[in-house]
């Protein structure tokens, strides 16, 4: 008996992945895809390379709590926090993609995403989708609020070093590249592939909406003291991944990269999806596209005293959709790995 | 004394082309920017990387033929119509880059473009503005309608074939290839750089509203001769550049590719930004990035009797803005190169 | 239990498809990876996105025929030739993705492949790998002879013309698009990324070494009629991917595109991996990405009398590697979708 | 009567970009074109795209200096070190494009460089050919070390800065990202365009032979205080253009972006290619492809106490040939911006 499993917002770049990662899971049954424009539209006519007759529906809470055990939500920020209460108080399963349930303190939301909220119970349920940090957490939990794609490829380079002391905490920057698919399928002129191509640009310098998330779990591993992150993202010219390029002055400048690989390898070694590389690889992004793997290299700069680490994910599916499926496998006490992607295509 | 130019729809790509040719034109003093949208905004503002602080201003015929010798229009379908008129009884030379004025029929554009058309008197004083096949023409109009990108690549590629009768006429097959700014600047869905990058597809397929005109000087090469030629326009992913691939039954098998060449050579002997490739290379849209050339090469299939002739074009230049200022340069009477691109940068 | 598994050449583009498709198929396991260089160096070595530990050996008959029940060959030409009597005569079942095995008349392969050959007798039981026209015979045979990628992509596009002579044979013209990985991973100028980005360029144009093979099937379709077809192919800047757009001059023009689209949904309705597009959809080679489809739309044009067929693959999945799968899937009595990827990663 | 130039080593990217530049110079005549490689070939044969019948000769000395009053060296490491002490005593005013004569201290060119040096008394005659900070003692010259393309995008990106002691020297981070012909026109597997598009990858983690150019100049700007800089290339998917990202700790963390900009304006009020954005506003590398300019933006994080600098160049004109070009006008006496690029083409 498959678990049954809704979508709401299926039709973004963030729904479509999930569609097709959920489509092969070998546990679960698609039997909800809401959307909010396009109802009543069989997926494969907005998607023909989707070989699927689906059709969305409209978003409507009792037929979901009804047909569905676990519902993703995948919709712009504010759209949760007015349907997830009632999810859950219907008895559904929650992981939602958006901002609005990965903070404790929603006064920092309020605050960097410019809305009211009032929700402090739900939030404080929330356990943030990261599950190299939080699978404990995970495996009990009904809502998920899962990361965002920067912080997601940020957390997985930072976390050794401060949870282990290792840098000082107020030194870290990290200054991120990320592909176009990041800002989703609106139509904007400055993500024409005319105007995109063929250049690198820098946008949201130190005001990123991912920078709280990020100061959030860098607080909490460092055992609640307060970081300020310096964290700038770059849009590069390609569809897919993201790389954060990472910087942090150690404390003991007599470590040498082998030591830091091997603190990042035992860091990890439960987590299927992270990769160390070997002494002088560095991971390009290209690695972990159509996978779920995060893969890290480092370097530690015996001449400046610092260490450069660089982490890779692909954004869309570490980055988001298969980050999420990860957490509904642990939530469900199914293997982590459960249908998710390892081994992608090269080149 | 230099020649005073405007141009009515300067903050399209077309637009900020010609900005930027005339600019650094030795004869010309560009002394108004008409446009619909963001009038009195600096082009800085717009376009941060072209360093003038000039501002457009909103669309007056009596301001422009007063301060104008020549005008250009970059302007979508049906804008020139309205203004053509008024336009040439104030003294001004036009050079329109839309379809208006293409056709000397108005009923073919009135069938391919779905707009009425009343101003056949006007129409008949029009030029096609492609110097290498109407130079003589063009040294004696006032008004020249420029020829759409897919058709200047496509023209030159089949014109010494029809011209010296060298193939059969309806055996024309023209497979294009474009890249992605040929649709201009509006936002769309399919030209986000997530969508479009890594793909190829093609679109209108025997309905492109290139064919008409391209028809239109194919007969006109043949003496009057009625011509369907087939036409598949692709999208592929670079910015800028066009491919024409030409396929024509020979009537003479027996010429081989030096013969081709010789005869191409010959034809556009008096042509300064046309150039036949030698045998056995085929040129890339990337050879002429940057410029006002048009690149040809070709192969005499002695196995199949076709000739294959390979067009190259900047779709933005030659298709478009660069080929507007060769003929402002052929109408006063100047050098025909003067102030245009031949050499590019590479790679 | 498993059936064993060998590559020879695995660590080229194709091999490395190989080994990620059979590391997740069902039936197989991949017990000998062969390779002239890199002897002894692990695939994650080469490879560092293929988490695999696996090793690569030297090339010796013995050591395969006891370990392997199927090989899969991705060399270069001539390699197959040597080894594959021996492989056959070990009992082994052979699948080469090269052209050696592709061609019953010899004098063909001699003439266009510059390479002497002797063994017709092992060449004659040789089945041309593709599954779509000919399933039948690859059930049975124990070598199989893989299409080269632009035939894939060309022959699905044309067969059904063809077989139900709807079209004037010799009016066959192929326009193709393809990626640049279908270069292999050799280093060359050309196909640095400062060279081959942001421009297309034709190749080989007449001279193509898939065109033997189409108009060897094609002469097939035709019950034994000789034929030429005009090929043309292009390198277009992205990693991934062909399409051949084709053009024939239809035997009644009054065919409309939905006759056209219903004849070729007929004739592939027991081919699990072909997609007709809809009226007026064509497909784009990223629909395919990452897949084994094969989708093909087309326009009956009633303007000028001519089919346009365009057809979409991933050169090195449906044009190569999973292809390969398939042929294997069919020849061992499997279902033919067997551990083969049918949904891509979009965008 | 212009000034007679040579190129030694025309053939590679830098060597065709100076020609084509120089081509275009109103006070130049190019009478030798050098080559080590592919001696006695036509330009235009090597690359077609550059219209120019012009032939390659054989490096001999003496008919080098009989023929030309200034030379550009375009070659690998070690090359200029023979050729430049003969140049010179023919007479010759020399522009270096390698890292030969950028050290003042050639045990810093051994150490990064890996070649043993002796000719101090050559190297201490070289200027270091960054115009907007040492355009004086480029007036003067006869010999002239041309930075690297990174270090030109970091230092003036960090000058104003250091000089005016706004940041603490020790805190400085560049994160630079670089399009992939700063590589060259060797072919390696690596810079294949199937490998090395939609991807990123940082390379030379804090050993850059850029590294020790970079500390030189910051550290004459600091009055010879010693630095240490962290550095780390990447290399993004696109052919040209160079952005660095720089860090740096401000002393005074009361100042904001708009008076880091005046300070930024006034410090390189002189400079015709620098180009200071707006607020708010953060260049793209394609707004200076094409061109000498070099623009840049910045923000003054008040959170963090950090100023991030954006930085960014055409890496193949103003980080190599352009600005050897703008190097020979200051050498001549000539208007700085003689024949050099100032628009570009977008998109």
């Amino acid at each position: 008996m498959k678990t049954t499993v809704g979508i709401i917002g299926a039709t973004g770049y963030g729904g479509i992945q999930l569609l097709r990662l959920l489509a092969d899971h070998p546990q679960v049954d698609v039997v909800y895809l809401g959307a909010e424009q396009n109802v009543g539209i069989p997926i494969q006519k907005l998607y023909p390379f989707l070989s699927m007759d689906r059709v969305t529906e409209a978003v409507n809470i009792t037929q979901i709590t009804q047909r569905c055990e676990v519902v993703f939500l995948s919709a712009p920020k504010g759209v949760a926090v007015k349907l997830v209460p009632d999810l859950l108080a219907g008895g559904c399963r929650v992981i939602d993609l958006s901002a609005d349930y990965r903070f404790h303190n929603l006064k920092t939301y309020e605050q960097w995403y410019d809305l009211p909220r009032q929700d402090q119970a739900t939030a404080s349920k929330a356990v943030y989708g990261l599950p190299e940090l939080y699978r404990e957490q995970l495996t009990t939990t009904r809502l998920v609020g899962c990361p965002g794609c920067y912080a997601t490829a940020s957390l997985l380079a930072v976390a050794p070093l401060l949870k282990q002391g290792l840098i000082l905490p107020d030194s870290v920057i990290i200054d991120a590249k990320s592909g176009i698919s990041g800002a989703g399928r609106n139509a904007s002129a400055d993500n024409l592939f005319a105007e995109a191509d063929s250049t690198v640009v820098a946008y949201n310098i130190g005001r990123h909406r991912h920078i709280p998330e990020i100061e959030q779990v860098c607080s909490h591993l460092l055992g609640g003291t307060e970081i300020q992150v310096q964290f700038t993202p770059h849009r590069i010219p390609m569809s897919r991944g993201i790389m954060a390029t990472l910087y942090g002055q150690m404390r003991d400048p007599g470590l040498v990269t082998e030591d830091m690989l091997m603190i990042y390898e035992a860091f990890y070694r439960l987590a299927p999806f992270v990769k160390i590389m070997g002494n002088g690889i560095y991971p390009q992004t290209k690695w972990v596209t159509g996978t779920n793997n995060c893969m890290i290299g480092l370097e530690a700069d015996g001449r400046t005293g610092r260490i450069v680490v660089v982490s890779v994910i692909d954004n869309l599916l570490k980055g988001q959709s298969s980050q999420a499926v990860q957490c509904m496998n642990l939530m469900l006490g199914w293997e982590e790995t459960l249908g998710l992607p390892r081994l992608g295509y090269y080149p």
